[in-house]
């Protein structure tokens, strides 16, 4: 289990975020509070949007309480669109190819979940990534490996119908070898300009996910960054929150898109 | 706070202490349990001896519930007396030349516990280091400045004295900067032959020290590896669990021996 | 290209080679001479047999040559048979998984050579491994898929055979992409007791390969380290050196091998 | 040795100078020519200035040449004044707090050159240092004792005299303690508007630094990183490159700095 967090609004500081609150991101490194496990010291991320269309990324397998760049980045760069993440491992090595957020062209990606079995059915998962986009699997992890089939799956065209349409077939693959464990998968999605943030379970436990919308901004986190409890609102289990740059909030059923891609 | 043992015995793989038990080095790195801090994530290293005079060494910036290197090398290194560390850092970065245990020459140094203040005295504990040892001072800790001062005080003669010359030359400079905050020292040291394990503060609040004896070892440690009381016996505050190749353990009095060296 | 030694013989400290001789490893990784690159600084490993049936692994990200506790370790360690390799990458990450020696039950491995078009055929070298190898695969080379898939290939059994039925299969999956690139193969294998050193290339161009045979020890290299040719024979092209235990040792031809398999 | 170079102008990605031309600084890291050593991996660091009066700091200790984050970073940050540093070690470790440039304030300072005779006079230069300054001492390395000793010496005031003080009297004390390796100090220094590049060297061998002005921008280099002699000037041996904002260029000579100061 990871925590992370997700900003779009007015360019602040990185470091507003995953600095300088109480219960900022890098405190969660530390104490987490809400996930099964209250030290995410097995590396971190962070992305951002600047000036190009591609994000700019630094991760690295250290843990993030310590890292003196990671300070010094966050409080150079401003940004209105970004990403930052840090890592429990599940089961895979501690390294940078394995830590969130990934980046395809425009795209960024961040999870915090499981997929049961994963090691028995880590090459079913990646047989759904096409050949151009394997040769930039870098790491071993489940979630690199959906973020690249989701791609395939038209994640840039129709992103909540490709990520049912992936969670779907990984489940299928869970169900054909038979493991008990769960699928759960709460993770962010964005493409420089609008907002996707997932939160489902195959077994009604998805990971925590809460927003806060204010004029100025909208933050997606694991859990409240200020420790409070106050503005801010759960996704709801089964849901993903929609922010289409220049139009309102919006909450889609992942379940329903599941039973179309079916 | 970090969080240390010490073997001495019949030769055995460094995992049977370090990894395998339920509680063991490694599971405190994630899940101390008698420590100020739960996380110890700051680095951790490894000092043995087997064939040479010096020690093995193998320290480094990661956790150590997450390196393969020490997984690996733990299981295969045999020996009759070795160190192993968890770092929480207080203060200063985490780096290789900042974890423990401290080699020089033949012997070996871990500590636990703080220097208050520590910033603002950081010179004076380092002039007490003579010239030739000073070249080798690589990393900016209190720990490190301490053993390479008591090696100048002669720890290789009279450790026990010698370190409780430092020690007080170490609460004089505290005292003259006007230092609220407590010096605290627990540790263990070696030649490769002979074992120390202290236990000061100058507050009575040194941190825990545990040693079990049996047969064929003794074990010292920061707080039990089996998770049990049962066969660990402290040592008492202020005193220096003393353990001479051949002959029985015995217990000095550390407040005595600052009271000579003064 | 990266540079490699394997070790057999009368137990010796790992840095009689490894550290100690003037054209040593570590001083290759930072000055070879025979390789295409002269720097070898993406990654380092050594693997080694000790009291157990599985080898130990340490390797590291950093370079060889500012690495402490490489050194440290080869001070220690005393092995009858090692392998350490210093990586020049190929177009992979540095991290700690795509370095060499890989180990997998009793067995290690390292390559220096390449896969043209390893990029566009890698999902098709990792379908020649089986689903329960699959779940150990934790980098993204091409010498640990090969590895992998001669172990499913019967390397347990029949090495050279293996290693040609693998290499000719991977040259079909070239032809088929059309690579211009060539297949170069140079490498090492044990399983702790026997040794295999394979040089071999579809263009009649392999990365250089030495051995040096005593009274005491068979020493195979990238190229000697002691910077003389004296006392040093080349593997032939298209050859194995073959070195059983207790027994002579004997060259095989791999391409009459590779015929055989196709 | 090292390898280092300094931007002012207009705003650019750093990447146009660090990452991008044929002979960049990524590419030295690799394969310098004008160096004693051809490879700088033994770390390296990039500092830059955006909306704040501290500069960023990015430094790692792996090779420049393979790091990832280094080349995102580069692709996003667009700055009017950065400094970028690859190293060489020349005799202290490999770490973080020992990768140039260094930061104090608004100040960046980076160096390639020695202090012949380090190991036996660090103490003595650190002594230099007042306390306040001392506790920022997080490295080993003779470059970042000098800078502290430096700031202390009023390099915020009269950089070139300040600077011009402190090499005397590390000159002096190599001379008190006898040996006969030579002080070579090529540095750059900034406040986040005025740059300062020093050449200088006990024994007229101090190492290479060019400088391209242009309409746009001013460019200082261990070696051009166009890999052509044209357009770029050398610093004239025992001078400062003094660039002070909406002036001219100039040089001042630093022995009569010296003169002066002694």
């Amino acid at each position: 289990m990871c925590r992370f967090l997700a900003y779009r609004g007015d360019p602040i500081f990185l470091e507003e975020l995953v600095a300088a609150p109480c219960h900022s991101l890098i405190h969660q490194s530390l104490h987490a509070v809400e996930a099964k496990t209250e030290t995410n010291g097995d590396g971190f991320g962070i992305g951002w949007y600047g000036e190009r269309p591609e994000p700019g990324l630094y991760r690295e397998l250290r843990p993030a309480w310590s890292d003196e760049n990671l300070r010094s980045i966050c409080a150079q760069v401003r940004s209105h669109l970004f990403f930052a993440h840090v890592r429990a491992a599940t089961g895979t090595a501690t390294s940078r190819a394995n830590c969130h957020p990934f980046a395809q062209g425009r795209f960024l990606f961040m999870h915090n979940g499981q997929v049961g079995g994963y090691a028995g059915i880590r090459r079913r998962i990646e047989a759904m990534i096409p050949d151009a986009l394997y040769a930039t699997r870098a790491g071993t992890t489940d979630s690199e490996a959906i973020f690249l089939a989701a791609l395939a799956n038209g994640l840039a065209d129709e992103p909540v119908a490709a990520m049912a349409c992936t969670l779907g077939a990984v489940k299928r693959h869970m169900q054909e070898t038979g493991t008990d464990e769960p699928l759960r998968f709460t993770a962010a999605l964005t493409d420089g300009e609008h907002l996707w943030a997932f939160r489902w379970a195959c077994d009604a436990k998805p990971p925590t996910l809460y927003f806060r919308e204010t004029r100025d901004a909208l933050v997606v986190v694991s859990e409240p960054i200020d420790g409070k409890r106050d503005g801010w609102q759960e996704v709801p289990k089964g849901c993903t929150l929609v922010a289409r740059r220049g139009r309102g909030l919006s909450l889609e059923c992942l379940n329903e898109a599941m039973a179309r891609a079916a």
